[in-house]
């Protein structure tokens, strides 16, 4: 009941913090579509920490073995199956404080919500889940990939505290390459803003706190048609997927927060048509790429607001299990700003959602699928 | 495929917007809860067009009509059906411009989608359809009200376009009363900005033309322990509940917006015994009642950001089906700002989403749940 | 949780035996499907009550009224929703009765599930429900005769109590029309013991007694592929649609009941190479047109065993509400044998697991379907 | 799509035949309970072959390897995983005939559905994916047995091709115990017919042939109350569940089998007060403890039957996926008889349909379950 998304694109994930092994399941991913484990990796490994030295120094190699559902690199049509052992879990670091409620940590809720905890860590609460995310993530976009050659999905961060990248012309810029949002260890390719934005993120390491920021996320090269009327719009799909991932706090939906201030006139998105191709599309892409819940075939874009990690190194007082005031302070590996690892999860969180859609607008069309624009 | 929601509380809805009725089915109410129709009537009469002078003056009774489900008002374990007849849908009015694709509507994704559309109006992307689910998130009210006789939803409106709201001293009154929502044509409970608001709404009415804003929602009185810890958190089912609504725009939860930007030492929520009752609860709440996805006990507040409406009264350049350019003006009645009647929407969808969760955890709950504070 | 079936053609059906109306909404079905409402009457009206002397004279017109989904006569892509209204329900009737547990109803389990029943006849467990069934399965059939125009489902009676048709014969007919089913009271197209079932049934009305018997169905023209490999066989699938119409107590899969006292040797179907068109086919096909859940393109065809009717006319000792032993006696109307009536609905719940697996293999299709052999 | 089952208590299954291994997520089971890892060994290893003379000799130590969801032999209410590893696979021996679409097999429609097939044996439609349901149906069993502590869930083999067990006698035993089960290569506990059965099955092994049959299974200590009215009901999943299991063809509720040949009068079950109890009990138990599709809370019990094995060592003629005619013929390893390591699969599949619709019931649940009779 807790750890399945998607409706047919089904994935379902499994794995504590400190456990043996996380993995997923994806159950729905159609048959022949070639598979390739190093792109896999390559999105887990943009996820590991100890990647760079504004992330967790946890040593995790985050090697993916794949148990079922291929052969030769072709998917069969069953469950692929992938996991990653843990190696470096230091249960005993984390059992020292496990009997205190970690403040604004999922430790009191899960408690609460189950009577009974890992003893070691987060267990499910814990960002370590997320790498089955990116995983399943990958193979969707592998799929869509198949599907759809001209998609290109790319997240980055756009935002550290309060040092703004110039998030509209990123949004705009059709030549942004993902080596651009990997080539500086915050994942932000504004270089105008990416070297304040890391000094920002140094000095709060030498205090042992934290900062939040926002992450943006382009989808060029969708067709238009994706998504559900009602409940399940492709926006409010991609809402949840966002939320749902650990610390996320905001979602906005193209320019959507600025939209909120305006008027009708000035927000209204024409459609006109498009000289050279003769097709309809919008003249301007304030939606973000969706009306009604529905792709419109121009880039989708959307925010996604991170608060800052609480694992801080700040002595801390909260409660222990047994109802007693107490102190803590972690020492240890800790992440100063989740964005940088959170910039690939967008992206496979975004992946899972139109996959699931990509597949469910199959069975409804009634056309062969337009090619899309950027 | 579109137009259910919930997994163990399941509404089905159904019906266009200028087609015979609209209604829903509610599938997984348990038995033997007592169902008022008033309140039902009174929450879909809240979200009718006609009820001020802000809103459109299409006139719909939306008188409910119970089918099924329950004898003497108390529900009997099946399937729930109630729908509402259209009087006044006017159809001619909307078939003369429904050979235009309108600016920042449904119309053309929707026929991108499907091939076809009703021809008149707005099918199911009709602010219309949001009738099923006040229908719906009464009841859903009304079951979580039997269980949980502590518990407050309320909406209001907290901002038209760059008017605000004292938004945290709203969140903050546990004496907030519905009346005082519903007491002035905006929704907006704050006495020292409702006047401003409704004037800058009505002289926006004079040039036919539209404005965005912001709801906020808060819960009280809801136990610890719903929510479940990877995709279907708390907080992520209400981010896609809110953002299923017409011309949603963003969701933010708690102080999350403003958190993005604070450094972790500023914003961890810490936990305390309390004095009276040595319950263990949270000293602040940041975090909008919701940690690692489940129920803190506190307060769950959010806010959602809502576009203009698009239905100005301006000339605008456009599209035919056929792919001519072309221009269209929308006479007839419209919504200059959506909040008032989005308010009672969102409590709805609100209710929806907690009367499933709490559904949920009566699966897992190891004990009976504890009484909440607000 | 209750009333809602399929994955992505999904039907969710509502009403009380005696409560005001009875309906579906069917989820899912695509766009631009041509529908007639006479098509639909027809299957209604096939398991309506009243049609022979050897049904229920419970006089319900079960005229249908279209509530929303479709437009001239073709689907909108969003739900359809019809409904019938209750005409003769006769509450009163089962009033008298109504403190008693009848004897292997639905009474006594419902009240120990529910712990509330509808005060008048079976609710939702009453062969009423049905109704909806038969609606959607006019539907689903009408889509799949789209799509797959050479599809032809039959459901008739093979078995009244000891009287047996020559099932395996009319299986292999293929030129099995449904008006051969129709013109006879029993729905058995076998003249050669039609008369002699129709006469026992009517003896057993003079005497205030009920028969069980058999349904056969099969299906034509459905090509290979459908079904899903593991849990979601289109056989398992069927056996859950067939053991879900009230009273039905087996469920045999092709020659499966034979089969199960067979030697390998004799029960493989062998593959061989098909003269005139080189298709691949099942040269026999004693497993009914599924191997490994998965349709083979030969004609599927399956029983279902359907027990006598509890409601005779004896006098019966139960116990009442309160335990307390009683007597009773049920005058009123009555159907001496459900099979019928029940061939239609077994028709009709065939349609609805076909069209759902039919829009699931459009996810998986990796070629064009190819045109099925009968 | 294909391998996840149930709606609350749910499952996914994954692995090939002959991949790297199998195995299944358990999701949705609450926390805090009790799991034994010898008792799903135990289980597991009724399915094992090799584990008599009449099954086949692949020697799989199928040592299970729990990955997530637990500590110190607690559920933690998170995902459950278990694998195998396969160690002796043998590909080769498959893949000699792997270019011929073996007769009866699960080859043709695999390949008709996906365009292709797993390079050696059945893939997921082997009986070896059946490890998986051993898996989560002791699971299940172990949560059941937690919140029910009476139950107990028996399936046995009742005949083998045409020798025939005491079945009404079985199924009346209170007394009867696994170990009588276990005690005899067959699985049928009835001393008077075992040694005729495994005599009959070891002659077909002379001859290469195999043999079909029928497995009774039966459930005592189970409340009153769960199963849905409509198209959930307990005995329409049970049969659901029944029916996916590889080789099933027929399923039977109760005495219904006998049932359609009877008038109402002989065959209503009627209910009377329990003299030591007060009890509401059904006196007699014809419908199998399922009345409406909700259990009575006497005993239910059905039964399943198998086609002969389709891997027989006759030379058979087939056809390539090229679609040349072919011979072939299978030596290796092979089962004369599915039903004894088919038995402990019936009682997984039974405890997953139980333990799903127990939770089910938990969100329902108006009264605390009364205990149960027997």
């Amino acid at each position: 009941m807790s750890s399945i998304f998607g409706k047919v694109f089904q994935v379902s994930t499994f794995g504590e913090s400190h456990g043996k092994a996380l993995g997923v399941i994806i159950d729905g991913c159609p048959a022949n579509i070639p598979l390739c484990h190093g792109l896999i990796q390559k999105q887990v490994n943009r996820r590991r920490p100890g990647q760079s030295g504004i992330t967790s120094p946890r040593n995790e190699p985050d090697k993916i073995i794949c148990l079922s559902g291929e052969e030769n690199y072709r998917t069969l049509g069953s469950p692929l199956t992938f996991m990653v052992m843990n190696k470096d879990q230091k249960p005993e670091e984390y059992k020292k404080n496990n009997h205190i409620f970690r403040n604004s940590h999922a430790d009191f809720t899960t408690y609460q919500k189950y009577g009974i905890m890992a003893s070691s860590g987060g267990g499910r609460s814990s960002a370590r889940e997320a790498v089955a995310r990116t995983i399943a993530g990958s193979v969707a976009h592998q799929m869509l990939s198949h599907f759809l050659p001209a998609i290109r999905i790319l997240a980055f961060v756009s935002r550290v505290g309060p040092i703004v990248a110039a998030t509209n012309e990123l949004v705009a810029d059709e030549q942004l390459q993902p080596d651009q949002i990997d080539a500086h260890p915050t994942r932000c390719p504004d270089q105008a803003v990416q070297t304040a934005m890391l000094e920002y993120i140094e000095e709060l390491m030498t205090r042992g706190d934290t900062i939040g920021g926002e992450i943006t996320c382009v989808i060029r090269g969708l067709p238009p048609g994706l998504g559900e009327p009602v409940f399940d719009k492709l926006n409010s799909d991609l809402a949840k997927a966002m939320m749902s991932i650990p610390a996320a706090r905001y979602f906005h939906q193209g320019n959507g927060y600025e939209s909120t201030y305006h008027q009708g006139s000035e927000n209204n998105d024409p459609l006109s048509v498009e000289t050279n191709t003769g097709n309809i599309i919008y003249t301007t892409n304030k939606a973000g790429g969706i009306e009604g819940g529905i792709s419109t075939g121009a880039p989708i874009f959307f925010q996604v607001g991170f608060k800052p990690p609480s694992s801080i190194q700040h002595q801390q007082s909260s409660v222990t299990k047994q109802g007693i005031p107490s102190t803590y302070s972690l020492k240890g590996r800790y992440d100063p700003c989740v964005l940088p690892r959170a910039a690939p999860i967008v992206e496979s969180m975004a992946c899972l959602v139109l996959a699931d859609h990509y597949l469910r607008q199959k069975i409804q069309s009634w056309i062969p699928f337009k090619e899309s624009r950027s």
